[in-house]
């Protein structure tokens, strides 16, 4: 019977008949046998299968199997003798499906940069950190659903392709169609892809009461550096009824369902990490679970910031925005924790954020994270009409484009808030990857969209 | 204590003092009192509020509600002498928190159009019919994930912008950053907008054996119909070690999985649908769940469509491709049921289908629903490097840029298949909407792409 790896490691059925199908990662001959070490994604360990060198094919073709090559084998699961394994597959036959050339498969036994790996971007999930990655950035896909699912968000697909422009224009990648002019385009109008689905996931919120999207957003900004993609998805909720403090509930909860989730789920591959990547790795999430969140304000890290001339290359004073190498001394280096960081300037943020009785700062919220920086933006929504249309006067804002969304401040307004996680940067700060790259599929940036 | 509407709804709690938020829907006074039908957006039904004449605000404000303003209502639930439902609530408070001026609010108490609905689809969320829509489609999204989780499937973001292009290029929108220019292009090569996740899907297949996608996709064709987007979800698995039937058998599983999940959690909302959308809806989706699907070639449904002569738009023969009408009539006059039709000609089929031995005939499978027609497409794929060269060949697509899919089928390759489920279709198939642009929460078609 056919049966995934994972299960039969998992399950330790000795002197059952099994199957397996997977890729060869390394060949070992010892006198009588061959030892398989062979991997089919489902988990990171190899089975470890002893072929006899009296299997009717052995010359033929178990003699000649490389790393990458597909086989199914059908065997009895055994004890083994061996360290670091309690069962391996004896095998009764071993058919080869795909041959890999040893002279030309990129991926031998040694271990390969990153970098590398990057510029064979359709084979490097094939190698025990990057399947790894994927494995814990799916578990961590599926838990960011389930919270928001068990607490009753209804989830909304909003539009990649959109007419609003939640930001500014600059960095928004720009769409056509074959055969579109200028004077007609596609939709009727200059259209581009999102940059955040919050605008749209508002006209949710004020109709289904608590929402989320999750969902790819893009920048068109030419920034070669590890913290930046043109592609990267997002997840967004928005509630009704909901101020800055509910905000930040929400926040810390979801982030500390998540890590808890892959901390139960993806035990094996966490380990890798920990060792190869990020020493002290699990033991920093399990921190995230349990230890409390600092909570400050923008003011008062500006405060603690201001005091530390000469320690980062850029000055940190009242009305500038906190950069990176910021954002990182206070979670890593001042609290040692997650710093959730609230009430920011009104001047350095976008209009829609509400605006506090002081008339210059705003209900905006990060949450800062050691080794990433912010992970989360948020803030409660201005909801006021009258204070909101003054906020998008000043910001030289089109209130006639923008109609649709003043209509959600005439007709029934609430307060409500939401946020922003960086999907790829919560994978990044749970595997330990520095480099953005590492933690999608197929990362876009700047000269580099390969497959 | 704050409560959403369903909890209420479901636990019937009377005596208890509750608190809750929302909007109201309609005001009818009588001698001492107000109703109010208050909805929050957690299910269809509204909780009927009394607010007697004696509160202090009843005649500044209370007197004066009507359709979308926002409340905050607190008060004693009670068992309710009305018919339809089983409590009420006995308001010792109503605070109002948005208006909503009747002279100009767009969703009075009479039934809208459709039609006229997505000339505000900003607020159609806020009807019955919208609002349910959102909570099924959502519902439906969820159950989409735990299929694949139960089954240890990985989910994969593939990219959205791409410079492979799976099907042809006429249909692709392009994406362009300011500032680029045709020597320069952001990417360094010209890049667009992904038609299917499906190619680099089978990259991760061959390293972790089964994964899927669930991400939008798009199409750059100037089809205004009631079937077509220029935007649309899609879900795609794709397995390694996986034949033409394992792929139905897949396929099969998921539809009758996440429709069962629906009718047990969406019991309201589907209700709603069968009584004013499509009558027998329930039953239509019970029948999926608990019949068997009728599999029959490609070359069996052209004989029986072939003696029909008269009956289509486009007559058939063998050799050209099913159109809608055709794929509807053999599931919803025929068969009555869905359709499984397999063995489609090569000739109108991607390079990328498994050739079947005839070598006229391809793998391929597409699942037909009543309604709908073609809600599945899917296929085994081509494994064998010479007949994915010859057929790539033929098919005229460079070689070269296609290096990285081949790569698959030089190191390991292995017999793998997968399919697509469009999700707007699950969606209108599972609520009787006859018009896709109800089943997305923001429409993009040719000339239409608000907010």
């Amino acid at each position: 019977m056919f049966k995934r790896i994972q299960t039969l490691l998992t399950q330790k059925e000795t002197h059952k008949k099994v199957t397996i199908r997977g890729w060869i990662r390394t060949r070992r001959d010892t006198g009588s046998f061959s030892f398989l070490e062979v991997n089919d994604g489902s988990c990171l360990a190899n089975l470890q299968v002893i072929a006899d060198k009296d299997l009717p094919n052995y010359e033929e073709d178990v003699s000649k199997l490389s790393a990458g090559c597909s086989v199914v084998v059908a065997g009895t699961l055994q004890e083994s003798p061996a360290k670091g394994q309690d069962v391996e597959l004896q095998a009764e036959s071993v058919e080869v499906v795909g041959w890999a050339d040893p002279e030309s498969y990129p991926l031998q036994k040694k271990r390969h940069s990153l970098e590398f790996l990057r510029s064979i971007s359709h084979l490097r999930p094939r190698t025990n950190a990057l399947g790894a990655v994927t494995r814990v950035r799916s578990r961590l896909s599926f838990a960011v659903h389930s919270f928001f699912q068990k607490r009753d968000f209804a989830q909304v697909h909003t539009p990649i392709i959109t007419t609003s422009d939640c930001e500014g224009a600059g960095e928004v990648f720009q769409i056509r169609a074959s055969g579109e002019t200028k004077e007609k385009p596609f939709f009727g109008q200059q259209a581009g892809l999102t940059v955040s689905g919050q605008l749209q996931a508002e006209v949710y919120a004020l109709s289904l009461g608590q929402v989320y999207t999750f969902g790819p957003t893009f920048r068109a900004e030419n920034s070669n550096t590890s913290r930046h993609l043109a592609e990267f998805w997002m997840v967004e909720p928005e509630m009704a009824f909901c101020d800055l403090d509910c905000n930040i509930e929400l926040a810390t909860d979801l982030l500390k369902f998540v890590l808890q989730d892959v901390l139960a789920n993806c035990v094996e591959d966490l380990a890798l990490f920990d060792t190869f990547v990020e020493k002290g790795l699990v033991k920093k999430l399990q921190d995230v679970v349990n230890k409390e969140f600092v909570h400050i304000t923008y003011t008062e890290a500006v405060d603690q910031l201001s005091m530390l001339k000469g320690t980062f290359e850029y000055p940190v004073e009242w009305g500038v925005d906190l950069q990176s190498e910021h954002e990182r001394y206070l979670s890593e280096i001042l609290y040692k924790c997650p710093v959730i960081v609230t009430d920011y300037p009104a001047s350095i943020k976008p209009f829609y954020m509400r605006l506090n009785d002081d008339e210059k700062t705003v209900a905006a919220m990060d949450i800062l994270v050691p080794g990433i920086g912010e992970i989360v933006g948020g803030s409660q929504r201005e909801e006021r009409l009258d204070v909101l249309t003054r906020r998008m006067n000043e910001a030289g804002i089109d209130l006639e484009e923008y109609g649709w969304y003043l209509d959600l401040r005439r007709y029934g307004t609430v307060p409500h808030a939401g946020f922003g996680l960086g999907f790829e940067r919560l994978v990044q700060f749970t595997t330990g990857m520095k480099n953005i790259r590492e933690v999608i599929p197929f990362p876009r940036t700047p000269g580099f969209a390969p497959c």
